[in-house]
């Protein structure tokens, strides 16, 4: 009997990088924040203080660094691939990794001559966000989950909030119109590791604002699913998806003591608390293996 | 002798409010972030804590909501010089307010059906803003400046720094080709109150921004400048114009220790410590009194 | 075959809590913010929007306060175990629960007179945390998680790295003198849940300090297994701990190009990127139930 | 007629540095935080890129370190005083300089062994500032105003607020005993600059603390003005304070749905919006010049 080591990883986070495509004159930049881990048997430097297994931290930020050089970034499920695969396979003690990499998107500036060469201004604050991770001891031992998160959306209006039970404490309103607003965090799991990431990343984006758009919402659990089951639905290669949506409340203000009425027109945005709904929606017939989102940040 | 109340003010900071233009079924939001403030006579709260001239700060933020209510938001601009002129004038001990609004920028969803009615998205992260006062002693007290932060632009060529003076300390090397990128923080003096806000915001960031990209730049400050001057020239109304840019260092990577050359294309984005560069670009023939600025947030 | 709700739950979220004990005119004040979140059977409203099961998360916030005036908040888990407890049991959809609680912490103001009665200065930025998990289909299925967070700790000397392989990419230089700091993040697995919670935490607490301040370490690895091994060698009613700590980077400065040493006196202390080592320490004897973390902030 | 350069500084902002006094094996830290702008006659680089009187931030960065490592860091007054007097003098070009130092406290850990020699952990989460102004063409050009910010303080009875005007838009009901709290930031000029820096700042605290817990308030307003004239009355090389001080509001929740009363024992902490109260104490026979205001980060 004792006290061991349990679980653990260890790693590089948050290397800010930025890649410039010079091949042209018209340049393209990829501006990421990577966040490598490596998973192992790293007891002796837990329990002794022996570091002979221990890729440096400093080493895996390098490492980074000169595939960026050697092959460009391309697209970040791709790059965390190659970043897993060279940690894994070649060093005995490593036997499995977790590669994050968030992405932050840049637009051309647009001047009077057309859009700029190597001009750019920073556009919408969402992220695009992967975490690939790869269990060197399974062949098939490769997971890519990407996902999006502050994509920050509202309806002024086609959402509803009523039937729910009166139980102790009980004190909100029914309505039939609110406001709905949410910060989308989601993030799916790929069944595959070579699809074409860029174009999959933005039909998903793109069917998760319409469903939330066009969806008339009797709660915000109705629009996380049916924003889900949309993915699901649209995207074959998605075996699973999880969704954590805050609900951004709109107060109405009550105007009514100086005789003005309030027909859904001025709202006061609170800060905190706020609702908090979670889901994951799933296929039955092929269902996703839990044990892929253990250390990605799910619903937390 | 003795000790006395120099300047002071005070108000409702921060009122976050969105308003829902519902005049016909395809809305319009105006999310902004208002802080109020009154200037004035209001030594006896601070001197014996008697309130008879203390317009509650709640009372501040229910004019807010009720403004929107009884004639929209409008412009940031126009809304902030109705709020101040509720307050300058009828009140004896109220002589003079600062009105400052924020207004966070939202697009339409984009569905399969064209864009939506109702249904937003939170668009680029960079704010708009005013700063309104009002001097309730002077028949022309009331003075307008706009502004724009957080608007984050790079470049990926086109910038050089080199012939720095060789004074004590001096380690950095000369470039004729690196990454320049900023946070531009703008504030700019309206010689008038009765503009087209929104069309003259428009043109503001649009000059800002090409001018930005199509300089061929030899220091941050140059084009700091340069920005500055483009917009005076462009619009007339404006008096002064106060830039503040963090020059958001982008290290190149050195990979030589690994026989890796990097010709511009890897670089390090780094947080602190940072470059700050601010100037205030004026009209020498009609030089806006520097009493403006007072309380408002400028090169700080 | 088909798309299916997964894994989900829904509450409110930060619910920030002041509560005053004027028992006496001694005032004691507990500064919370409590996040309450409930699983069980909620497919209606995510599948058609039926609410008929949701007890709503405003109703859940009222609770929060309802509780803390009928039986004060005392010990952050005795509020979190009775706020569970309130919703798993009465209502036959909801078949657990996760209560979040984080605790600020305030010290009396010290005046020419003594500690104040009634006024008081937010002491360190430090966090004290508990998420109380509640199973309500196991008889046995409390379970107590505490832990601390942003409890930054700093040894000018006594940490060494060295001995680390080679391989490529490696350019980190070996040193037996730096400086060491971190920001601990760590949550420990209670094996009861009617414990002396506040001697438990302060015990916790100040075991893990002075393991760190004490031990002479050889790698951050090494310091963070000693701290939660010490932890459980002293604490016998915790079954698991698991730790984050983030490198925080102090770099030595070279100024050697003006003819200055630098033996270990002067650092830049660098925000990013870091390293990030993250470890379980565990009994053999008594291993805890993995699933206990689900949901949990862990290693993330 | 044109348009040409006004006020500017430029700088290196943010310089993280952390100096270790390892003269005896009982080290001493100083963690701060600089950041310094010079100021003169900068024309060339802004109008036509020409940089040669540009003393590059990078140099300003290493002359930091290099200070540190030459005499230590010491108080950070007497440390902004050495950076400003480095620049201004010895370069033709450089007419003044603003340095503004932000100071991080860390504590010894305890350890059942006594107060440790070389560990640390992080204190209150506020912070000691100080801002050096240098004005080269005046011999009594040098100015210090030290602060302070992030000091959170509470009290839970002795505030009042009533006797306010109901004009329009008021609803806020009086109150005889509410939860006062704020989190003062202050700015204090001194009349000379070579004091005991680090008592008379403990002084000051202390004065301000004592008087905050100490009045029983009928106003923030009040409570901010002794907490000033307190300070002016103690500390007799002070000419000035500035103090900037939300009401963090913290409002009585209305249980009596549940025929649950509320004697002030639970209350909500709210975020935004906020009350602002700002304002200066000064002394009638001695006024500071308000131009040392300039730039420096006062009401704002």
């Amino acid at each position: 009997m004792g006290i061991v080591l349990g679980p653990n990883q260890y790693g590089k986070a948050e290397v800010r990088m930025v890649h410039v495509d010079r091949s042209t004159d018209v340049h393209r930049i990829t501006d990421v924040n990577v966040t490598s881990q490596l998973i192992g048997d790293f007891s002796a430097t837990h329990l002794t203080g022996d570091n002979s297994d221990v890729i440096a931290t400093d080493t895996q930020k390098n490492t980074v660094y000169a595939l960026a050089r050697t092959g460009g970034v391309g697209t970040i499920e791709d790059f965390a691939l190659r970043l897993a695969r060279t940690f894994v396979g070649p060093y005995p003690q490593v036997t499995g990794a977790r590669m994050a990499v968030e992405q932050f998107g840049w637009d051309r500036i647009q001047t009077p001559d057309g859009p700029h060469d190597h001009s750019f201004v920073r556009g919408s604050a969402e992220v695009r966000t992967t975490v690939v991770t790869k269990d060197g001891t399974d062949p098939d031992g490769e997971r890519v989950i990407s996902g999006v998160r502050d994509l920050v959306v509202l309806k002024s209006t086609g959402s509803e909030f009523w039937g729910f039970p009166k139980v102790p404490y009980t004190a909100l309103v029914e309505t039939k119109d609110r406001i709905m607003a949410t910060s989308v965090t989601a993030r799916w799991v790929y069944t595959g590791t070579d699809l074409d990431w860029d174009a999959t990343f933005t039909l998903v984006r793109s069917t998760m604002l319409a469903e939330f758009a066009q969806l008339h919402s009797l709660s915000l659990q109705q629009t996380l699913f049916a924003m889900g089951r949309a993915v699901l639905e649209t995207v074959p290669e998605i075996g699973e998806i999880r969704l954590s949506m805050p609900n951004k409340h709109h107060f109405l203000v009550d105007l009514s003591a100086w005789d003005l009425d309030n027909p859904n027109q001025v709202f006061f945005a609170a800060d905190r608390p706020y609702g908090l709904i979670e889901a994951a929606v799933q296929r039955d017939d092929a269902p996703v293996d839990p044990a892929v989102w253990q250390g990605v940040p799910g619903f937390v």
